[in-house]
């Protein structure tokens, strides 16, 4: 087999076989397939596409490029989840100690973020002590135990995707549904979890722009867990405007123990109560989600999940006074508050732009080597169909220094307003299974 | 300027203007650009195309990437002429001659053969002592005194499409017209000529496979010309078998030193004459293609085209008692007459197939660097349109070693025998300018 045929063979909408995608993950991994050709390959692959059965051999086949993590020494169902990114998702922070707290087992890796969107691991290493590398044994016992981890991903995991990615970031051939499904569910799989509820974002703030590309996308994850026996679910979300109120780090690690108190943002509350439903209805841990809703709810009220969150914390080596008491958190120098130069009704609130003006104030990173500022970032006051006066506070910045002119305008230029009444968009748009 | 953001200029179908190619080729052969970036580039353009306007910008910078040739000191009109290639095509060893002998002034750099094609080069080397590398200078004093020159493309000759085209043939990019068209035109320009004539070569034994693909890319390649201001035409022939009765390096200069006495087969001295008449024509040596046929007809008969090849030979050092006596040229030791096993007319003559096994049998090669034996080819004794008796000389081999099965096989299975008439075919389909 040479992989100019292979090239030539895709360029000409063929369709790979097991052995040609064996032929082509291990050469790469192994390096006797150099970038050039795969570079080549994969612009081909954007253009003619995957099957969803290459797409689904492509999974299995990059999943078993590395370590698969066994979690059969938890005891329970171990349920997993995936959010495709966006602006100001914490729901990790919150759908982990809600659905461990209703039974369901956690052991959750998770990434950084890039670019305008935030990841995971940041937001919990601004909780000082928080440690995200811990062994494997460590890793299990503790979900034992507690039901709950979230720890960065094994560099053994995935290291065909790991080279592919970095190649996928430089060629232009990143925006391609089934070497994301492949990228996602490889991954996932090689984790070791028995569900796996993927919440698939679009708009603007969203790596996919419309309904259509996140369903596709959906569909395309869910048919590899199929082929793979691996039960999976979907949700179709917005990211057309930041998710709850907080954008950064820290800030959005306060707003997600407020609403693991019960106390959050209506959509960040209603999306992490309807994926917990779900996931644990998936998990065969409640018969219906009406009943799984109720008693997420319930662990909201009664203060368990807050409880699971700092049992997470504490194990993990975090500081939990932290928790406690939020004020504890570092406010940076610069706290600014800036008010609306329009009276009217909000009707675009850009979660891209947002995201970037955190990244900007240091909140996230353009290359993966860049250190972050836990501290800063925004809290939005107004959102998608609220009305604002004139003169009213619109958001709130975190920053260590005043803003640029640029800063401002960029932040002012994330909003429309419009004198017409504006709905309050839909947040959940579908679940898929 | 950012390459990934080019790549995906190109994947949405954007149009590249002089600044961005200029960018792409510089950085590409200065190394600023990686290889794995430029073959995702050049996969997009296989599925993108380039424009017309783009495919000639992009002529231009590579024409520009290195040393231009300036044939300003060669007194009168200098032709050129480039084939697309196939199997058995030695016009330029005839065509260089006949019309330097009526006038033309040939400054001409060939190439090597690669796979089943072979390469004017290689040809020439069969005779002792002929040397394709000499300097510029001399170059030009040889084509001021006698009107002919056939050299070794100059290493400084347009780098960029060196380093391109090693990159197309390992990434299943090398079949795309406007990167084919580029490729040669860059080449053509930088070689200082005052027409070009190209002969477009369709058929199984050519790289386009089709009279409609070898057109477009005529077309393309004549509107380059037109958007550089130099006179360029094409004729589009066919290669669905081998042109002439020679495949093989020294086989074929003696079929070139019969057609320039006027004794060669039909289909090679038809092709040579018609090309050579529009050459003359282009560059306004002759008013008319029929008084430049004659004239080429003239000095095929009165001895002053081989004169002009002996010419030619002896100021590049090669030995002319070779050409005046081809009995000299070295037989190889297996001299081998295949016969019918079929009575009827033969349909096909498959070139590519014919070109493999003569390359199968030293005459070519697989990779750049391999030797090539002189010696060693095929001589055919029928062609398509002709009848055959089963038992009939088919063809003559000329090998080192008794054939195995397997290459018996090979030539017997490029034959198509069938019991109807079959009509010579067409070998010139066109004239384009």
């Amino acid at each position: 087999m040479r992989m100019v045929d292979l090239i030539e063979y895709k360029k000409n909408n063929g369709e790979f076989n097991h052995q040609q995608i064996q032929f082509i993950i291990d050469g790469y991994v192994e390096g006797s397939i150099p970038d050039y050709q795969m570079s080549a390959l994969l612009m081909a692959i954007c253009f003619q596409g995957l099957t969803l059965k290459e797409t689904a051999l492509l999974t299995k086949v990059m999943e078993e490029s590395g370590d698969i993590i066994d979690l059969s020494k938890i005891e329970g169902v171990k349920v997993d989840k995936h959010s495709t990114g966006g602006v100001g998702d914490k729901t990790s922070l919150v759908l982990g100690p809600i659905v461990a707290a209703c039974g369901g087992k956690m052991a959750k890796m998770s990434g950084r973020g890039l670019g305008h969107t935030g990841g995971t691991l940041d937001k919990l290493e601004s909780i000082p002590g928080y440690q995200i590398n811990i062994s494997e044994e460590d890793f299990i016992n503790q979900v034992n135990e507690i039901g709950l981890a979230i720890i960065g991903q094994s560099a053994s995991l995935v290291p065909a995707d790991k080279k592919l990615y970095a190649l996928r970031d430089v060629t232009g051939t990143v925006s391609c549904i089934p070497l994301i499904a492949s990228s996602i569910m490889s991954k996932k799989l090689a984790s070791g979890a028995d569900t796996i509820l993927l919440d698939v974002k679009y708009g603007n703030g969203a790596f996919m722009q419309t309904i259509e590309e996140a369903k596709e996308l959906a569909q395309t994850m869910i048919s590899i867990g199929k082929h793979c026996h691996k039960n999976t679910r979907a949700t179709i979300s917005s990211m057309s405007q930041p998710l709850g109120n907080a954008i950064g780090n820290s800030l959005e690690v306060i707003e997600a123990i407020e609403t693991l108190k019960g106390n959050g943002p209506e959509d960040l509350r209603e999306l992490c109560l309807n994926e917990g439903s779900e996931m644990l209805v998936q998990a065969n841990l409640y018969p219906n989600k009406k009943e799984a809703y109720q008693a997420l709810q319930e662990v909201m009220d009664n203060g368990k999940a807050l409880e699971k969150f700092k049992e997470m914390v504490k194990a993990q080596g975090g500081d939990v006074s932290y928790i406690e008491n939020t004020e504890l958190f570092e406010k940076p120098s610069a706290i600014i508050e800036l008010t609306s130069k329009k009276t009217g009704y909000i009707q675009a609130l850009e979660a891209k732009k947002l995201g970037i003006v955190s990244m900007k104030l240091g909140g996230g990173r353009m290359t993966k080597e860049e250190d972050i500022d836990h501290a800063v970032g925004l809290v939005l006051n107004k959102k998608i169909g609220d009305h604002v006066d004139i003169g009213e506070k619109l958001l709130t910045v975190y920053a260590r220094d005043d803003l640029s002119p640029e800063l401002l305008d960029e932040i002012y230029q994330s909003y429309t307003i419009v004198d017409e009444f504006v709905e309050k968009p839909i947040l959940i748009e579908e679940f898929m299974k």
